[in-house]
């Protein structure tokens, strides 16, 4: 892939956010990585989304050297690159302050399985992370945002538990491409809207069985999946 | 009816869903039944609906021998065939994962009568199903769904029950053709979210007496109907 | 004014009401009156709003005799008549079953005036209806409707309280016209709307204080009118 | 800036408030100030946006004397213009009912800082005036809004605090322009849905730490800013 291809895949990403209504002005940012030149590109900070082009997206080493761009990159750069350097399955990430996934964020809750529709994307309680220290707040703030990140995953794989909610903030969401990264976020917004709700009309609903949970799941991801085209 | 214009007809349906808001990308699907040709046209598996045409529907005998089309047919086909052998009075069946009658079936619980918007389609209670053991999961899962829906149903008439909600799942509606059971997929989607907002107001709200149920659901059904223009 | 520019302001108040998101399908309807003339036109019943033209609608005389039109009208027809015959300040009618407001209707429940939006249109506290009885229902069912809104309403003057819940069913609002009559079922449902999300903070909240409610209400309607371009 | 591009501004940041959805029919006005003439340029009083023009728009002095135009200014008029004279810092006013906001008014709470979302633009939590009492609403009322705006935001930079809630009333916000302005009224309603969904998941969840609202507002804001591209 070119940078130029890179850039324009993160661009077009970028844009699906206000387009599937997750982001208000420019509270949100997408991320594509190339793997094999190991480039990364990243929305510009504080750039509105009516007026961003590909010239406009950043790239950068895993490091955060900028190798492409004028902008400066998104204040979340540090977070992106954190979850890129732990996990070489993914390969686009996005970070929204979607509503109902925030509330949870905020209310420092995991959202329980409570149905299917959990089930066919995340393979458990998406969970949520411990809020950050003091220390970890005043020096690299950004950089420890990943690194909750990862010691909140643990030994999950991630891509069967795309999403996690950093706590007092909002959600992160990943996936193979920028463009399922994109896919994630909104299902875990719509995920976590249900899981609202349900909580609503239960407030001491249950999660659902494990042989559910792994059915739906396994029925679209993995060896035995029969969902779909068979594109997998 | 040829098969192209049953196609053509649950084509339409299908489109029809993300235009009244009821699903997020793929999540959904519309079956018609051709009764006289024996032949039932249902949505092909995770193909989005911005690119789906006639074409890529797929055409199944009533036992889910495939007759016409390229693509694998839903995966939840084997619950809409279970429910045409049932019934043989419904012309169309609709899976959604609707937000809010998906938040009442994770809840396990059943939409009680709270009004005439309601009692207006649905004759009762709208029922919810009882979670599947791990036997009925594990082994042909999706003729299991259309299992219970049959069993929750009971005595009840499917076109005076037009909707049900599977239990840690999401709902089924369905029709005298596809397009009414879209219809009725919409109002299922709107009563649950009326409803929730009922109990929101009151916890301890009851259903509508038995006599206006009955009123505002024989107005617009039966042989005194005297709702529209007569075309019943 | 002709009875044909009377049915074309009520299909253009008809035709408002989806553009608001006041109705799903058919549900609500739109009257106007022409005093002068004893005329009422009324939405048909059962049309869908995309195909409805002012052919369409139906004219009548007060007591419900058929003037105009080729179409069956309404069938909430007797209650719109019972309020004409018995509030001549009123010109026009809604109903709808608006989301919010048939969340209050079917909790049974008032909604108290929480704040000025409220106060700016309604001067008080919106009632709801007693539910009707089992003869009420069973016999003139639509006409008795219509009797027990104005047995709520009381003393109240229509024009200081232009709208009402029907226990277990959905609300009415009225207006001077019925371009009027629509623009306070809008100011109902979000009035509604808000006042439920008010006690989803404040499950004790109580109305606010007679003097503010007076404040609000006398500065947008009466001799004292300082809102607005001095139209009134 | 000349007197019509001072009121071109304010058109525009009026047009914007439906396209938010923060407004329903005539519910809302902006204002903006020229300090050095000494100018304010506000919304006419119960016009539709639709057909509002830069000529509509009422130019003052900031003590109230008409300068421009034929229409009567917004009835809020004394509100705005008491905040412009008590807070030189400030160049642009908002008034809106938008409904999420207005609801945590009606309810008398103000929003705690529950997220980053809140502490990117709120450095702390959004107050709620105390009720005016019968004298303050009987006489100069709209003046006596702006005195217990001022009253409650005490020590606070209007620019720390962009905004506030007016008890049984609707939020006020502000900022360094019109545009500005809106932009802050936008986030109040998002920060306000946020809270009251936060609530509901856990009904006695507390503000986040204050190192954790200080990075992340003076991360947007003040001298060592780094979000953005660098134009504060």
């Amino acid at each position: 892939m070119s940078s130029l291809a890179l850039r324009e895949a993160v661009l077009e990403a970028n844009l699906a956010l206000p387009r599937h209504g997750l982001v208000t002005f420019t509270w949100g940012n997408v991320s594509g990585v190339d793997r094999e030149r190991g480039l990364v590109a990243i929305k510009p900070s504080g750039v509105a989304y009516e007026h961003m082009t590909a010239r406009d997206i950043v790239v950068l080493s895993l490091n955060g050297e900028k190798v492409e761009g004028e902008l400066r990159p998104s204040s979340d750069t540090p977070t992106h690159l954190a979850l890129y350097r732990r996990y070489p399955e993914i390969g686009g990430i996005v970070h929204t302050h979607s509503t109902h996934a925030t509330a949870w964020a905020q209310a420092h809750k995991p959202i329980p399985a409570f149905g299917t529709t959990h089930a066919d994307y995340f393979h458990g309680e998406i969970p949520c992370t411990r809020p950050l220290s003091n220390a970890e707040v005043e020096s690299e703030y950004e950089l420890n945002t990943g690194s909750v990140i990862i010691e909140t995953l643990g030994e999950r794989s991630p891509l069967a538990m795309p999403g996690i909610l950093v706590s007092e903030h909002a959600p992160f969401a990943w996936g193979k491409s920028a463009e399922d990264a994109v896919h994630n976020a909104v299902v875990l917004e719509e995920v976590a809207r249900m899981a609202l709700l349900t909580l609503s009309l239960n407030p001491r609903q249950g999660p659902i069985a494990d042989y559910l949970l792994d059915k739906h799941y396994l029925r679209k991801h993995g060896a035995k999946a029969y969902y779909g085209q068979g594109r997998g």
